[in-house]
């Protein structure tokens, strides 16, 4: 099976210009079947305030009403991913940005209401393995946006982290998947505190552990909840190293954490 | 040679939710190589005019400051652009969203300042026929936006007809290419003000004539010197039309201003 290595990137790192620009160095200097999955950024944020949006904020977590659908849109769909894409053709990366409305990659389901209404946002339904690869297939670098579509003609908005984890479960069953969360921390940090302190490799049962004795901060949680499931399902490695770190991760060299 | 129709809906149809529904059954009903370039219609101004960027105004053409980019890259490569692929993919019609800048399908030079500095607007320099065709032999069906490149990575705002054009003579090399221009009017008419007065047919030294007497309104002007040098350069057919007179283009049958 062909190598596919799947990167995300962070929003922090997209909000840094030059972090970005030097990642991005990186990520096109790997020639081969590769993938890069964005997350969102304070712009959609600023943006919002610009256009007299309110955050509609419940229990801590946004909730994407029309009017904030649109704006991530525009920021996700439009300004990061296009930017992204024509800095890695100045790469010689021949990037194409996509949604999941895109040559119907991904399909999601809007987020049933229980207790919160988190209005457009989606939940991965299904991942069109054989789309993605017709595009790496003809040389393209997929580029894709935190955005998904239900099928009915409605984009929704949704979690870059959880898309990187069910593209790399779906490519699995085709390809070697290695699949790379970069962001602005070391790896998994035993003190949040102390960048010096990342967990080098670390098994399931080594993660519940570290959960018990509450040594993983919360923020980190859904991401590694992700990350297990992909391998569980197939994905051959799962990385989370800082994105100045992408290229020793691409050269095999220890980097950040290993999940096993 | 395989037929492939490409087809520019212009800004005014979009602007209409009807309209553009009623547009995107008949685009997608079309099963066979097909392509579609959109305008950018009035939701930029809008959202320019809420986020307090003032158009900026030379000779009556608007002028693409960086502010102004912005919002045109947000609204039509990530608001409306996905808003078309997600309502193709209803109509069973696998869109792909794409600029300029995706695939590199089109690279464009920024304008050269002379009397007037027109800011980020790109003139088309090449387009990729290559890439292009290996998006319509994987199946997809590609919905460009009216956004290019220059290749060292800044996204150009470039006119969709313009585009629509560059775009045919390039494909005409693999293939019989028809260019449908779609719009709010029923073809090129005699009298602007009478929607029965559309020339059904139409020959360059024509062209010449109606000019010559002023029977062409100057809007025409730029839409028809670019469709006539598509002839000249070996697109088989150019139709301008009504959006809702698509369907008869596509069963070859008569419908709006054909040139010859």
């Amino acid at each position: 099976m062909k190598k596919l290595f799947i990167v995300k990137i962070g929003g922090n790192i997209i909000d840094d210009e030059k972090q970005l620009a030097s990642f991005l160095n990186d990520f096109a200097f790997f020639t081969d079947y590769k993938l890069l999955i964005h997350g969102g950024g304070k712009i959609a944020t600023d943006i919002s305030k610009q256009l007299g949006i309110e955050a509609n904020m419940v229990d801590g977590r946004r909730i994407t009403d029309a009017d904030t659908l649109k704006v991530v849109q525009m920021v996700y769909g439009g300004l990061i991913n296009k930017n992204i894409v024509a800095q890695l053709q100045t790469r010689k990366c021949n990037a194409i940005g996509l949604t999941g409305a895109d040559a119907n990659i991904i399909t999601a389901n809007k987020r049933p209401v229980k207790e919160v209404d988190y209005g457009f946002v989606g939940d991965v339904e299904e991942v069109n393995a054989k789309n993605i690869s017709a595009l790496l297939d003809s040389e393209f670098t997929p580029v894709i946006a935190p955005l998904t579509h239900d099928g009915l003609g409605q984009i929704l908005n949704t979690n870059a982290d959880t898309m990187a984890s069910a593209i790399s479960v779906a490519m699995a069953k085709l390809n070697e998947v290695h699949l790379v969360y970069c962001f602005e921390k070391n790896g998994v940090l035993k003190n949040i505190e102390d960048e010096n302190s990342v967990i080098s490799t670390m098994n399931y049962s080594e993660y519940e552990k570290y959960k018990t004795e509450n040594i993983i901060s919360k923020g980190m949680i859904p991401k590694l909840d992700n990350a297990f499931d992909a391998i569980k399902s197939g994905v051959k490695s799962v990385s989370i190293c800082h994105a100045k770190d992408l290229e020793y991760i691409f050269k095999e060299e220890k980097a950040g954490t290993k999940l096993l």
